[in-house]
């Protein structure tokens, strides 16, 4: 049996420069699937381009519209390529409209200096935090999820808090090993910033994540299917828009990456 | 006279989606354009574009090339169009190759629950703070900057600091009014991180820049021509590529914009 991720993230070649996949009800969110899966989806297709020329050092991906459930076509261009970096422009469609838009950067990256200013904060172990239940959003359960600290309000009693800190420990379930489409996909992982402001239900979707990779390959393949200390951040909320900062280390304290989006909220 | 930022921003149509401009030798930096003022001219495309819906959200944009001094094409695409949102894929090119990628969601905007979460930081005022020096290098010259804290290294000493926060009041000289592209420049006044980190010089340049804008147009323009504070700090620095992560508040306190990016550098 496959993992369900590698389910979701399947591509077949279907023309130049052009795949199809499918949305995958394993990874469904309220309404269309999780935004993570689709960013996973983007950037595979980038990944398993014949011509693809190094590894993601970062990836931007705009959500433009909800997909329907079902077929995708990904098109994915190198707009530009040098002697060790290459410019990508992607586009997701359905029934011929773009539902996504996204650029990444691929490079060869070679050895250097090398230090991490964005330490992984000090907290318990997973395995002495407690797990959060089980959902019946369905992606929800294809991670385990370990709060240390900003947890998801337990009521909508419109109780307002002046910050949104979150930590949490996290992991693919089944576990699997980490590679540049799961951190993608983890990237996504954080309940949205303005629930623990307000502790009140609104409208609200993710319209644009900025991934930046600082591990390479060998390093996402050193974290193996170990856990991942996500830490995240609401900066400004205003006029139907926010945005938070975050990173994602592994258990042994690598920053494996940072990440930034722009959620919309109704009111 | 045209202040010199509009006149490095004009963009002429010459055809369907297709701008023509010009590199602007009063924004030159080492090699090529300060990356601040390609921004904002990839953003103009956008703003000037007859379809355009609402005003700019979110915007990334991706460095493929060095520019060469002289004209550029830029052509911006409305990929999808929704009731309030609209996702742009902008490429500008110079005899015919492909220089840099960009993205932008543009949205029209309405009032809602509204928070800062990243507060104005409590610093000295523009006035009682020292300006930096007139530099040989152009595009300096056309910013004024009042460091407040973490300013470039006195020498290329190579001693090392475990942190890289830098605190500046910046604004357009001669001063001039804000809107969305001369604020997508200054998203990137913030000079490498991993200088104040080394203290040592190596060949770098920013490969992608991401600007979230919390103001809108009516924000910006009771900013007016005033100081911008600036905070920005370095995240990971690994294998060639370093990222870092800022915002610009008014001197009111309004959080314009958060913004992240990712340099090269070469050891």
């Amino acid at each position: 049996m496959p993992h369900p991720f590698d389910d979701a993230i399947a591509l077949a070649p279907s023309g130049d420069d052009t795949f199809t996949g499918r949305t995958s009800p394993a990874y469904a969110n309220f309404i269309g699937p999780y935004g993570g899966i689709t960013a996973a989806q983007a950037l595979q297709s980038v990944l398993l381009h014949p011509k693809r020329l190094g590894e993601p050092v970062s990836f931007t991906i705009n959500y433009a519209a909800a997909l329907a459930d079902g077929e995708f076509t990904a098109k994915a261009r190198p707009a530009r390529t040098n002697r060790s970096t290459q410019h990508w422009i992607v586009e997701l469609q359905q029934g011929g409209e773009t539902v996504a838009t996204a650029t990444v950067l691929t490079a060869v990256r070679r050895e250097t200096w090398t230090a991490t200013e964005a330490q992984l904060p000090e907290v318990p172990r997973p395995q002495d935090v407690a797990r959060t239940h089980r959902s019946g959003v369905e992606w929800l359960n294809r991670y385990e999820m370990r709060f240390v600290g900003g947890h998801i309000p337990r009521g909508w009693t419109g109780e307002e808090h002046p910050e949104s800190l979150s930590r949490l420990w996290v992991r693919d379930d089944p576990p699997r090993p980490l590679d540049f489409a799961s951190l993608a996909s983890l990237a996504d992982i954080f309940f949205p910033r303005i629930w623990m402001r307000r502790a009140k239900q609104t409208s609200l979707g993710t319209v644009t994540m900025t991934v930046y990779f600082h591990a390479d390959g060998a390093m996402l393949a050193a974290s193996g299917a170990g856990w991942l200390l996500g830490q995240v951040r609401g900066q400004g909320f205003r006029n139907g828009y926010y945005d938070h900062t975050g990173q994602l280390w592994d258990e042994g304290g690598n920053l494996l990456c940072t990440t930034h989006q722009v959620m919309y909220y109704k009111d």
